[in-house]
């Protein structure tokens, strides 16, 4: 039976990737794209979505465009990381796909009431549009099988305390963390090791098929803004392992413990504190990813990738 | 023309008399109801202003409970001023109306998105589920013809610096602050003049009807609770000046001011700045009310309190 | 037999006064003046003590200074009200008298340590000095009698919620607040009622004395910055209360309460928590004063004044 | 020519180790030895340094006690790591040896202010006592050579996020860190390395001289509290690694970048906020040891305790 997935996004290069992962393996079921803003503004992530789902065929999948701007903080000027358009790099043309009617915070209440309890939510921006539907309506919470969120982790790359995600909407991170929803936090301490390599990158290359292509092209740009950003040798592919988890959690070393975040610090706004040694005496409370399988792991997204091809040629 | 309002409340005795105000006088159209966490839980609070309706022949307007809880921080024990079912002191029978399926903050949503931008919010508990339309439905903001809430001053109740209402949520109460729409903040400052002293209760009693004697039993409880707690000689009438004020705003002094509301503090969590002397160099972007008419105030409550008798006899 | 008390200033115009008023009070024993950064940079709030004492011919006081920025914060830029020089307004020629070599704080601490417990500080500008003192010598804490500040209240004046001198330095505040020394606060709610009205310049005009001129016209400049500034018809002389409270307690009006200093929040650092209605359940830890006696105040400062004419002529 | 070092310590099993380094290496000159509330109280601390300098025949380092808690927040219950003395295990006489009468702030400012600026402070416990220091006498601050101190790093031990001693007085961290100081932080990312393995142990036990079989001792303890509490396999000898970084700092991989301290956090309180990446846009302020040569580290330490056995037999 295929695992039922809503991804919440802000495309986003490692997004792009994420949703084309999610879209073609076997495993997965992609009920929506939901988008918020974070790399880029709202319309930006929105129209980023639907140019992935055109160029990948996803026709059948609603794009549902959520919050513009954190829950209680100031959205704050986006990050150079992704280019002025959010995923700049590969040249596409205006998608003829269009936006669903419904927001985002709504779709995911709607999935969920109607569901038997088996839609795994994958955030893989700011937490913006999932503290909304809790909020909006708190049934949803025994709803839920699991939140997969990518943010957080034991350091951070925004701020020296905070990762990105965290800490565009760490109030909303705060409501998803003490939900009582099962929680799943692939943070920088896998995905930093998520790196696509220039093997991985030849590999993907190889592939030959049109979506490989744009992913390749993806990875060129993103590759080039860490490195003068962040001096990374080479890019690490975030959002995808989100749903590589979906797929194969076991690819991950995971410890089941407490995380917090902080949202009053003046410098460590947004920080996830992650008691790797049980030392704060709060229980448990969530599921960290502190490592990954590089080699399984990308043999999982680039076999998925290589599907894109089977119709071509 | 009559001015067409939304209460949102958590009745609470004060509550209950600004319902029965806004639901009795001529120059206001009272649209709906919502009803949200604060004094009580949201279940007390959305019953007790059915219990109002009821007692008051209210029955066209619609009561749509809202959030359960504040939009961030964690609900706290409530008040002991308003007694265990939140509006403790007259026995009323189980209301036969019912609450409506429509979450409060959809339905000011629904209410604002098809006004032409003459409906006033007015809010007399904490601001959660004003909070929840702004930033589920931003596009409300320029909809609003004025936000007249309850809440703040230049000094606490519920700490030495916070008042009840805006420390319940100061999240929520930001999110309002600096949506841009226009607020006017009935404060402390005010509210803590608008005293039922012996002489507004024989008033009170002398109207003689079904709905004014609820009053005086309600303004006999929380006389008890405010000198046990507070040690007022007199209970001050706080959320239906609200009202008032959307009937005849002259009867306050007002000053359009800067005011901001403190979120991270340890100890003055929920307080308002408000910035009388101009040294904040923060621009106005409110009208507060520093005081109000304390005669004239009655006699708008008290001759809409005695319409209710008009039928009566 | 005299109260014996070390004046811990930044002169400061109505700081002047509160030494002129304590050196020559028969009750009182001045035994040092110490000087902190507050109004002023140290330099011009040292040498402007010095000046005060050469004008009134207080030879015999030692002058030290202490600290020339606050404990943690940062040193912001100083306020508008006292003019660059710290006590604009009379021109004054360079004293003779030199400070002392000892550091305020050793000074205090010295005094302490040889005192029978009798010494009473009198801080009447940020409490960088007392906090330094206790922290650097703890056993002084038993040793003296009362701490008698200026400072607090239930509301502000820098800001929209916090008095200068704490404001200043919260951090000192807060050591000396939790030090278990006794500490009677005189704040803004008493000092505002302290207004040299145009009646009480005259008297003072009146006694034609060096010194009751030189009062005249620091009050001339210091009513002139208020009015500007904080739009108040006549000037409030703050530090002088805490004098006047050392000679005659009981023309305040006073409570023992608890008071709380915010050190955190993001707009209220610096905000005293006067717990009025005893709403926090903190127990009282000080004698704070929240009105006084206008026209007892002014006939003790005057009285006092009038002495200084008493060799001249 | 010697290097001039003052060790402001909280013995401490890696305190003991620290003294004993310093005191026996050629090439640095142990001025004096100042203790601070920190790993236990001050009088455990102190008394602890005494027994150090004892067992090892240090007889003319003067050890002066400072500060008994901290400068601002509340001293907190001190850890389990190192038993109820402060230093568990070895069992000592009561030492011969008496503190001295000086201050340990007033220490460090008469021995700067003598000096010709060639003094290195090397604090190994909370900074408490160089934050008192610099503020009763700012003038001291260009007179030091250099600050080596060991804390924080780009983790935490006590907390998630924040490293014992930096967490223990985290505003006077904040003193330090701004006063213009040059700073070299001996952070977890070096001292985590610093480990004593059971081969190490072994060269320490092959000594055979009464110093050796000491800090033989000290590290068997030591191991098992590491073990009990933070589950690492060998006990990190954090404070003699600034001891070795004055000795042969080439031993450490330093970065010269940004540090702040969080003093405002609800959870982050007292974290270092290590700019790796030169992502805040602050200048660099301090040196930051990021690793260290483990066998070189040994080499120095197992070397300078070989000289104790000199005299022996």
């Amino acid at each position: 039976m295929k695992r039922k997935i809503i991804i919440d996004c802000d495309p986003g290069h490692d997004d792009a990737i994420a949703i084309l992962v999610a879209a073609a393996h076997p495993g997965l079921d992609l009920m929506a794209i939901t988008t918020v803003a974070g790399n880029a503004e709202l319309e930006q992530t929105t129209l980023n979505a639907l140019k992935v789902c055109e160029i990948a065929g996803i026709g059948e999948v609603p794009v549902a465009p959520g919050a513009g701007r954190p829950l209680v903080r100031n959205r704050e000027a986006a990050p150079a990381i992704h280019g002025s358009s959010g995923m700049d790099g590969p040249v596409l043309p205006e998608p003829s796909l269009r936006a669903a009617e419904e927001h985002a915070a709504d779709l995911m209440i709607r999935k969920l009431m109607e569901s038997e309890g088996d839609i795994t939510l994958v955030p893989v921006g700011p937490l913006t549009n999932i503290a909304l539907a809790i909020r909006r309506e708190p049934r949803i919470v025994p709803k839920i099988q699991e939140i997969v969120l990518m943010g957080g982790g034991t350091f951070g790359n925004w701020t020296p305390a905070a990762e990105f995600n965290i800490w565009a909407d760490a109030e909303a991170a705060q409501i998803v963390f003490e939900s009582g929803a099962p929680v799943t936090m692939i943070g920088l301490d896998a995905t930093h090791q998520a790196l696509a390599t220039p093997e991985i990158n030849e590999r993907i290359w190889a592939l030959g098929n049109r979506v490989s292509d744009f992913v390749g092209e993806l990875l060129l740009y993103f590759g080039r803004t860490y490195k003068q950003f962040f001096n990374f040798d080479h890019p690490p592919v975030h959002d995808v392992c989100s749903v590589v988890y979906c797929i194969d959690p076991v690819i991950f070393d995971c410890r089941f413990l407490n995380v917090a975040v902080e949202t009053k610090g003046e410098l460590s706004y947004g920080m996830t504190l992650v008691d790797i040694h049980g030392v704060t005496g709060r229980p448990p409370n969530m599921t960290a990813a502190l490592g990954l399988d590089h080699g399984k792991l990308w043999d999982v997204i680039i076999g998925t990738l290589s599907r894109y091809g089977e119709g071509e040629g």
